[in-house]
């Protein structure tokens, strides 16, 4: 029989399909991928071809060919230049599109994805992250700062070459909110962090975690949404992503590198997105929320009774989606 | 400069990329989808077909050829036997996975969609919803109905053959509960239906009006949070869908069949789901919550800035989709 389970850290209920399942392996891609070139002569984002995008904002090194390069979006969603104004009109809620919109070129080169970087230049990626969180979170016109990664056609990325997204936007995003409204009312109920008591339960139950390192841990979720979806955890309690230490900040490359790594090899390349949430900048230090990274291949398409109902049927088991990825090597 | 608009209903927040906007035509199917047969011989919805499905739970009319055809679905994501049990562990919640998944077939014809059908056969579907939706609203197990429709392949639908879906869960859907805590609180600080009171100013501003009939107004959303999304909303004030009498439901099979056709004109046939979103099947005659009719074109991909913040960046005008529909003859 199919099995409802409760996502406790944003209140969904997950059917998760027992019956229909399909095995971790039914997950692969089947039709391989093309090959791309190392360098694209019209890839905006190839060194030599920096005159195409926006001036950088962020370049490491600051001397030399450059390894991880930061600019404006070229079509940013949000305004750089404007004032924050928030107008109400009846039960109109407006406010103006300021923001923060940036790109992070992850590499120099065309064809390579986090999965077959080395260590030290996924620690690069995720300096460049907290410098620019930091940079965005300056902004006294941001409330909260989203990171995310598109990978494959599938999970909307428009340009291949390896790149992810920052956006400092000027409300703090529907997500975040939900979560914070839960955690508090977690924390006042029973005066613990309600990420800590999931990370808490996972290293106990053992049967969803997917990697360990010194300070975060990789595991699906008891009640994932969707096949093989994993969130990676710093063990130590902080609310915001730039609370990290520099130690953390290193580890988390590595684990991150695994974790994807594993996907990459596990399931043959598949388009995933990650995304890093975090409290809104404001909350340094506060003691209900907690951030995490989270993957989210895309595996299956989102249909109508998700849309509808916004309860997801996730035709996978989470315990066996586990087991499959810590037998892959990485 | 973009805007950042809230949508009451659900308190999300939505960048209207304005400065990104595409126009409305540039929303257009641009590949010619294939031609299919009025009949496909291996197809399980097909007449002469219908051993390939599990029984017939519900036929009109209900001798000689059918012209609308309900069944179990055959891979269901719920069980049809069973009790439903409840249990919790620590912050472990689960339900078991009981309810109904029943499939409507909505026509004979392989080959039509709701655009193309008469009048009196969109009046039949419409009519089966209701027969349906009351009869899983009558297992005590159920607590929430969902009726929704896949249409086309990036819409999640797995066959070509014009059907809609009803899932009837154990417990509220994780949508319909958002809204109505929201909805409830609306009542609670104003004393009025949060639905009612947008209706009422969607009529005066009269710029995202896409279609108005006796007893339904067809409109953009002000904050939609993707292009050319809509929704059909009942005139009286209605929680459960099963309230509507029968004069709404032929008047409701009208604006759908005639909002689909404008869809279908305008933009070249596109991918599409609908939902109908109603109260949970014991909140008959509560004054807070309003069902509607959602319609959502599958034209645009959700990438890890949605996924990740739960913001949508609409690349459309709601005003100017709605101009551009309103145009459209149905």
């Amino acid at each position: 029989m199919p099995e409802l389970r409760h996502n406790i850290l944003t209140r969904e209920w997950v059917i998760i399909a027992t019956e229909r399942a399909k095995r971790p392996e039914d997950f692969a891609r089947k039709v391989e991928k093309t090959r791309l070139p190392d360098f694209s002569p019209s890839c905006p984002f190839c060194p030599g071809n920096e005159h195409l995008t926006p001036p950088a904002t962020y370049v490491v090194p600051d001397d030399g060919a450059w390894r991880v390069r930061v600019t404006t979006n070229k079509f940013p969603a949000l305004s750089r230049v404007g004032e924050r104004r928030r107008v109400s009109v009846g039960i109109r809620r407006m406010v103006s599109g300021v923001g923060i919109h940036e790109v992070i070129v992850e590499t120099p080169a065309h064809n390579l994805t986090t999965a077959l970087l080395e260590d030290s230049q996924v620690e690069l990626i995720i300096e460049t992250y907290l410098h620019r969180f930091r940079f965005a979170a300056a902004d006294p016109r941001v409330e909260q700062v989203t990171i995310f990664k598109n990978h494959g056609e599938s999970a909307g990325t428009s340009l291949e070459h390896p790149h992810s997204q920052i956006i400092g936007t000027p409300v703090v995003t529907t997500q975040v909110r939900d979560r914070l409204v839960n955690a508090v009312e977690h924390y006042d109920e029973y005066g613990e962090c309600i990420f800590c008591r999931v990370l808490e339960m996972e290293l106990k139950e053992k049967i969803r975690l997917v990697l360990e390192s010194e300070h975060f841990v990789a595991f699906v979720q008891f009640a994932a949404l969707t096949p093989f979806s994993m969130l990676i955890m710093p063990r130590r309690h902080m609310a915001v992503f730039s609370e990290m230490r520099d130690s953390e900040a290193s580890d988390l490359a590595r684990i991150l590198r695994r974790v994807l790594a594993k996907l990459y090899h596990g399931l043959h390349d598949p388009d995933f997105n990650y995304t890093i949430r975090t409290a809104p900048t404001d909350h340094l230090g506060v003691k209900y929320y907690h951030w995490y990274l989270s993957i989210i291949p895309r595996l299956t398409r989102v249909a109508g009774f998700e849309l509808g109902a916004g309860m997801f049927i996730n035709v996978s088991l989470p315990e066996e989606n586990a087991e499959f990825l810590r037998q892959v090597a990485a």
